[in-house]
């Protein structure tokens, strides 16, 4: 008898059952019951049959993992949002790898076509700047969270912003604060809270003063809250449009000699994991990301192996609350 | 002729070229041209040349990626380590994915697992947890940062971490604290600067007062020194073992009625963004992550696509420095 590894041919004939059910096997498809699973299995086993990871790539190009984008691992607002994905993957055996948008920033290239070049199943697109990407049309991707632009077709999961921003801007003004600085950056979840802010500001009569513009979160909370107080010492209150920038804007109260919440009070948003460290116990408004991300994830699993529709994609908006800790109270007077 | 799985010598010899071009073309190294690159692949696919990486690159299902396994991402310890791989990857078109030790919980599966289904090139291990992994012998993985146990065999690169201990202790005890606690928790890092911290302690005469226990670095901090607080009154600065700790030991120092740095100092570890934020400005130790991550991912390049050497496995430390910021000053009295 020849020696030669042995081959897909050999394990059908032993475990009796045709190539392609061997093939399935090997490439972890669902659709083989666990019987006959187990028959191959053990047929690979007794002829030593070691498929190489080429040979699962040639038997089929799936994975079972999916992909996630994510914009800068210095925020930490992503975390819970992999919570409920990682809960949506679980009953369907799904592995997550994460790319954040600057992880092959070295490259040039676009997070989600690093993704794609791994062969994952799918993509959760939770990150701006990847408008551009072509998506293509053998593997569902789903946008979690608000964007500026979204590649077209794509579904969308969302926390509600613009209701976010509703939440944070209402609290203080039920608090009595008639001077509310919003302090904001870019991208398309601070644009729909920045709009809903500055409406409900003009609709209680007062002036809707908008500061933002530093190279970080953090130093854009901190910068734009020290010009706000140096431009208008009348304020009593800041609504930051990220807890990281409340970060900043609570440093920037305590820099010019003011105290939070007894001379300015501060909103921030995202219910991160700093919200609720002792050193900030932060109010915000909590956009349950959580639930963002389970939403995306069961949305992202019904598409896979499903050719592209054609329909209309949908959009999905969960609805935020409000976590009201200790940073804010009524204006002094 | 007997039958024996054709070498690389076999194959140089068919396609009449030096074994060490065949070796080049079977790690897909960029300076072979295309003409000699088609003729050694040809002649291994006539000779049936199957060794596992050179199989993974004539069925082209090399992915060119490095995959990286972090450990927690509500610890921004690993953002300046990314950077520094990011570096070393650039000049070789590497590209990087990430995973977590929590990202695949819900499967119970070894993130190493995770990754090399993903068919990377390579893996940095930045994580504890992970010693139980089996290391196949034709991927290789590297350890990044000081852990309790790492899979036999693996080189590591890791901060000096007993240095930075000294480093922290040593500016305590040089502006005249004597009372002085150690609040930190499990983890390679953490048990190799906590060592350090009580043998500077003891050798100057104090006692070695050592706190810890939450179930999150900020809770460890914040709990530890609550705790040692209120047991040792006269303590007049704490050294936590990272930044994120630090922030929960001044959240219980203000908790506790105290200023910092005027009554009680604090030292944290990590140099995170954290830490130059103007809400901390923490005095802290850079261990240099980000050098940590250029040297393990240097060294991760030059191992891919050769074969395990046998030889021992190298250990690297980067030298830690202090960065004095505001929340550090002499002992009142």
């Amino acid at each position: 008898m020849p020696h030669r590894p042995p081959t897909i041919i050999d394990v059908a004939a032993r475990a009796g059952v045709s190539k392609s059910l061997v093939s399935m096997v090997m490439r972890d498809d669902p659709g083989v019951s666990a019987a006959r699973r187990a028959a191959v299995l053990a047929a690979a086993e007794e002829l030593g049959y070691r498929p190489n990871r080429a040979a699962a790539i040639l038997a089929g190009t799936r994975t079972r993992t999916v992909g996630i984008v994510v914009d800068d691992f210095r925020n930490p607002w992503f975390v819970p949002m992999l919570d409920g994905v990682r809960a949506a993957l679980a009953p369907h055996g799904l592995r997550l790898t994460l790319a954040d948008t600057q992880a092959n920033a070295h490259l040039g290239t676009s997070p989600l076509d690093d993704l794609l070049a791994l062969r994952v199943d799918g993509v959760l697109l939770a990150a701006e700047g990847v408008a551009d990407s072509v998506v293509p049309p053998d593997t569902p991707v789903v946008v979690a969270g608000e964007r500026v632009t979204v590649p077209a077709g794509l579904d969308v999961v969302a926390s509600d912003e613009a209701a976010g921003g509703r939440l944070a801007t209402d609290h203080l003004l039920a608090l009595g604060h008639r001077h509310i600085v919003h302090v904001t950056g870019s991208g398309g979840p601070a644009a729909a809270r920045r709009a809903a802010a500055v409406e409900r500001m003009v609709a209680s009569g007062s002036a809707p003063l908008v500061y933002g513009g530093g190279p970080t979160a953090e130093s854009t909370g901190y910068e734009g809250t020290r010009r706000a107080l140096a431009e208008h010492p009348e304020t009593t209150a800041v609504f930051a449009a990220n807890d990281v920038m409340a970060m900043g804007a609570i440093a920037a109260v305590r820099d010019a000699g003011l105290r939070v919440p007894e001379d300015v009070s501060v909103v921030g948003n995202d219910e991160t994991p700093l919200a609720s460290s002792p050193l900030l116990r932060l109010t915000t408004v909590d956009p349950h990301n959580d639930e963002v991300g389970r939403l995306a994830a069961e949305r992202l699993v019904a598409l896979l192996g499903v050719p592209a529709s054609g329909t209309s994609p949908m959009r999905t908006l969960v609805a935020p609350s409000l976590v009201v800790r200790s940073t804010t109270a009524p204006p002094r007077g």
